[in-house]
């Protein structure tokens, strides 16, 4: 055990932030941190867009469908970057139709959820708090026209951050034993009895979103989540294929 | 500063470890981290199956074309886990639509993704050292099989570790006025310029995989890796189909 893991295993989400500005250089050394990131083939195919403009807040805060993005100290989003290694070998004289293929927004997007993270454990390191936006795939669309992305980007993922203002309980997770598998897939004989526990755990969570009432139990939470399916977001593989990436499906 | 970013900002891949195993106790602290890490609406949609048979081990260096796979002291690969949920629903007594559209995919992929990451940093922060596998992705059919993947499940990375046997240099990157924009993206007017110093640092790196020769210039790389894509990479979105992951196209 170290102070690295200590943090990690007492990760929360922040989603009240201090009106305390992040200096210049504490931003510089988390982006360096990103840039420091493993990247697949060290191709490097993503990209950050630092959203410094109220305005512009405003309108991803209408696509995520969260007022609190409008109150972020920082706010940071991952795009899937193939556009500027397609510029470079184009300018090599090279315009070559691997660039467009679905390994290269894989590797992207892959490339850009690590940098994610990585940067997420240092805002964490230095007693900051951060928040994850998956919400910004509601309308990926509107997203690409607010970032005016390029053809061969896609977004990922967005990252408030800041000094945190509020603290919340650790939230429960599923037991290990049902994520870790030994050489192959285990499937279970039966779920519900095996997360009995963890239902009854998630029922006397608290989530400051709405700290009125306990969370549901998990398996409720499942059912929830499955029957209120977002058409757009299901449908995003439609944006990437606008995005100039091609499929070849059988 | 502090310690947790040094190691960060230190990161290189590890592909040569020394013969010490990795007790039980520091395995079940590296997973727990991956089962602390941030994931979307808490559904917790991936799950990790460790390798420990060596006949399985020499199966999946094969798929990787990377012999080091074998010597590998630990080697653990994350999957896209939407499967869980599905049956927690089904059980529930609601066997609905939402559980395969891609919406959950991505959900999963990135949930894995950040995992792997958060688990990464942790190995490193104990002075043990890592290397990702996306080559697992050269056939997913393949890994599908030989890790008996069920449907709605789909492979990510790997990750292997262990105590490092060899000190790589850092492996320089692309400056970050290239990566990161405020507001909009923004396309520069001559790739290959802004990269001049960038290719020039490359030509001076040595990877300790062919330590005889120092690397090509980045945009060399670039239009070697676009000149030569893996057919069946480029098809992986069939195998997610198959998977039984629902595309809705328009």
């Amino acid at each position: 055990m170290n102070k690295t893991i200590e943090n990690q295993l007492n990760h929360r989400s922040i989603r009240k932030f201090k009106d305390i500005p992040i200096d210049q250089k504490t931003l510089d050394t988390l982006l360096e941190v990103g840039n420091r990131t493993a990247s697949s083939t060290c191709m490097q195919s993503f990209s950050i867009i630092r959203i410094t403009d109220s305005k512009l807040k405003y309108e991803i805060s209408k696509v995520c469908k969260q007022d609190y993005v409008n109150d972020l100290p920082e706010l940071i989003i991952f795009i899937v970057d193939v556009f500027r290694n397609a510029k470079v070998s184009e300018e090599m004289g090279e315009d070559l139709h691997a660039k467009s293929d679905m390994d290269r927004f894989f590797q992207g997007f892959t490339d850009g959820c690590l940098a994610a993270q990585n940067i997420y454990t240092a805002i964490e390191s230095l007693e900051m708090g951060a928040v994850y936006f998956g919400s910004i795939l509601n309308d990926t669309t509107r997203i690409i026209e607010l970032l005016e992305l390029p053809k061969l980007t896609f977004p990922i993922v967005g990252l408030g951050f800041g000094y945190p203002d509020q603290e919340p309980a650790l939230k429960p997770r599923i037991d290990l034993s049902l994520k870790v598998f030994e050489n192959k897939y285990k499937v279970l004989d039966n779920y519900l009895e095996s997360i009995k526990d963890y239902d009854e755990e998630m029922q006397t969570y608290y989530d400051l979103r709405k700290a009125d009432k306990p969370l549901d139990s998990f398996s409720k939470q499942v059912v929830g989540i499955l029957s209120n399916p977002n058409e757009k977001r299901s449908k995003m593989l439609n944006v990437i294929k606008k995005q100039g990436f091609n499929f070849q499906l059988d």
